[in-house]
């Protein structure tokens, strides 16, 4: 008998399971030094001890998709050691923030299931929390991934697919415990927009572009101990569909949310992730450019000195974004599309303004 | 007269010698962070600062074989800068686990000296120690380098060939002061097997490859200060016998003992390295396979929490692993086998499980 | 009108002009770990705590030069961002020592001010400090660069060249705060040359040679949140010049000082930087090599235990440095040289080792 994990094939999942994802992972300084170094992210509640405290917070805490990464990470082995795409995320929403010395585990639920029509594969859908040490949740969303069978000729289980809300509500978007976002300096951030000045409809070009280099994609996912083994084995990735290695998903949701500092250097934290598809493969070589659009504005609940912005973010290779590139006149996505990606940001209002 | 560091020759060794190696180094949540980035490893005694804390430990240790290359690396401007070839290890046993805050120094003393048949080279056999800033003894070790000599014609020294143990038996293996492992969760470790679940005899493929990148090698030997120059001078090493820098057989390790995770991945500590060679040697954009084969058991003294399991850990380059490549018929190594190396593990007993 | 940020252009700065820097940063142990991986940098003092301790400063500082870059690339937003050359350095002092959890933050002020003859771009002096948390200072330095004016057909401010010294004189160098150094080992710091050991005009070749390597420069660049676009954007920068992004000469200066530990592994300190010019460009692939020269020795006011070295350090891609390559017979500097520096380094005397 084998004691080695060839991970969960389409027959090993139920409707109503629940997974208890391996190996806890104590956050640290170190792994936010090699996030920064791996994305040039300048958001600064995330650099700054002094400006995190100024916000009510102890100290600056992880970058959210850091710790949204570390979460994914340790799905991988349970869910989608066999996947063959990763379709889509939903209702994701940041609950809490995550600070050096916290340890994260993660559990899954199976929320949905259905056998596509070639029989060689099906839909898996779970939602996947992340909690801190305490047990307190910061993190939770359903993601859905295609999925190998074992045996093309095991029946298919009955179709379930969950009901999943277009994108969260602002009702439900929530803001992080303790802060209280009182004196921003626009000299300080690096950026004088506030909520005010985003209309929905109003597109922004990122302008930079990043390449992505092999030993930088696979830093990032083995930080995050992301085990999937198309972005590490060579040997056989070279000799497969994309003749390389393909670049974990996250790594480009993260350059392309670090180059969107460039246009939203205010948007502080990441409160939900509505929606988000990774369009096209990301190989190393690539550079990514980003564009974001403001798709809805929302006031929260009993405050006054932070709002909700909905982006689109959208984010190409080697294709710059000033013409806003995302679907050809039939609708279908350009091929240097790499992802579109739908999601809530916190935002300071022009009163706190200095 | 020069300042630089030209490194001893073989001439420059004599028996007895007792060598200090410069550059203590601090250790720290950074090193640990990097070693994790570039390992992938996931073994959670050295991930998860509550697991460790539950088993009796302060927080997490560093992982053993950062420890060791950091030692190692300690050793390299004194003992191999004009090394040929790194031939093997023995005895090597780690006798206290390293701390973020810890501050790592070394001395070798030299224990066995042999003119090659050449009289080009010589082999030096040192044994090297690693002691924490207390003072304490962390890692002990026996290693033996082919060095060159400064002058072909200077004379010979009498022989000595130091008797050094095969393995190392389990009355001296030394677990870890304070480990109490009292319950160990498989669906936390990620791993269901324990000491009794393993047979000598037993292989186990590890499955997984790893691509190893220029940046990847080169960021881990320079972490370690290790200054070997095959490893860094691309401008004389794209001119030498391999056409490219040589990846520091202590990655290899490194990769292999991360990638023997599945299927071992309680295997919480290494308590002792029994033997190693590098066998072919390794460049970036090479694949690294592992698998293991269990070749003892042991109960310790005293233990009814752990035992002690002997491994052979085989790394190959772009070779998958399933048939357990290690040698011809004539008993030569295959040229895609990069490591076989000898080590014990700590393994806890499945009466701990829960 | 977009909220991205364009840089400035030529027309944008005038003389006397105060610049407040965006984005202030809280170094981490985790960012000396990477420092330490990307430059293989062994000076005993930033990497040893109790060596640190042992000498009156709490702990270990992280390396001067990387808490430089830090400063400087809070600069390169509203300096450089369109910047055709980076042209010179002048008196840089560094003047207190930055420690893991310390934040720095920057300021400029525009101090000269000189059209091209070419009208397409102007010479901008900038004096950049960077401080503490608390607003102490810690570095201080003059640098000009060569910007792009927006409209080639904007007048010409009064030129103003700024008055700089040739070189910081010995009495405005300044110990870090609390150093006293009274006991120094060689065999622990990897050097037994001190103060007493060097004449002016002694030269020293520093042997080793490494190789920059693609992710290498990006990670230490992106680490010191530097946004140059020609250092990131594959895109662009293969349809360039060079045909390849270029390395930021940030990480040409720490790989030449790390190399300059063989030979001057005593060189506890960077105290000042005097001049600096990038004479070629970097680029990935390229191998440094670097040599020394000594300039001046200096005592330093009120010490016995430590004096001042002035050093000239030159650092050359892909050729070795035997023979002290710098300049042609008529002058000019060859295509193979990378950095012509001059800057003072804290060195021991010998009335301090043991």
């Amino acid at each position: 008998m084998t004691k080695t994990n060839a991970g969960n094939f389409f027959e090993d999942f139920c409707l109503g399971q629940e997974i208890r994802h391996a190996t806890p992972r104590t956050v640290t300084a170190g792994d936010a030094a090699l996030y920064l170094a791996l994305t040039g992210s300048r958001f600064l509640q995330h650099c700054s001890d002094p400006f995190a405290s100024a916000h009510g917070l102890p100290r600056a805490p992880v970058e959210d998709l850091l710790a949204f990464h570390i979460v994914f990470g340790k799905t991988v082995p349970d869910i989608s050691l066999n996947a063959v795409a990763n379709l889509g995320y939903a209702d994701g929403r940041f609950l809490g923030l995550v600070y050096p010395g916290d340890t994260l585990h993660a559990r899954s639920e199976v929320i949905g299931l259905k056998q596509t029509s070639s029989g060689q594969t099906g839909i898996v859908w779970v939602r996947s929390r992340g909690f801190r040490q305490d047990g307190t949740l910061v993190l939770d969303y359903v993601r859905w991934v295609m999925v190998r069978k074992r045996d093309p000729k095991s029946p298919a289980p009955d179709p379930v697919t969950p009901e999943l809300p277009r994108f969260v509500t602002p009702d439900r978007l929530v803001v992080p415990a303790g802060l209280r976002v009182s004196r921003i300096d626009p000299a300080e951030t690096g950026s004088p927009f506030f909520f005010e000045d985003y209309e929905p409809g109003e597109r922004i070009d990122h302008v930079d572009g990043m390449g992505v280099m092999e030993s930088e994609h696979r830093l990032a996912t083995r930080l995050y101990q992301n085990t999937a083994r198309v972005h590490f084995n060579d040997h056989t990735e070279r000799q497969g569909r994309l003749g390389a290695c393909i670049v974990y998903g996250g790594v480009v949701i993260s350059l392309a949310r670090a180059l969107s500092f460039n246009g939203l250097g205010n948007a502080l934290h990441i409160l939900a992730i509505n929606a988000g598809s990774h369009v096209n493969p990301c190989r190393a070589g690539d550079t990514v450019y980003a564009w974001s659009e403001i798709l809805q504005k929302a006031d929260l609940p009993g405050r006054t000195d932070v709002g909700a912005l909905r982006l689109r973010l959208v984010a190409t290779k080697n294709r710059p974004c000033h013409d806003f590139p995302l679907k050809d006149a039939e609708g279908k996505y350009f091929q240097d599309i790499l992802l579109d990606f739908d999601y809530w940001v916190l935002m300071p209002k022009r009163s706190v303004a200095v």
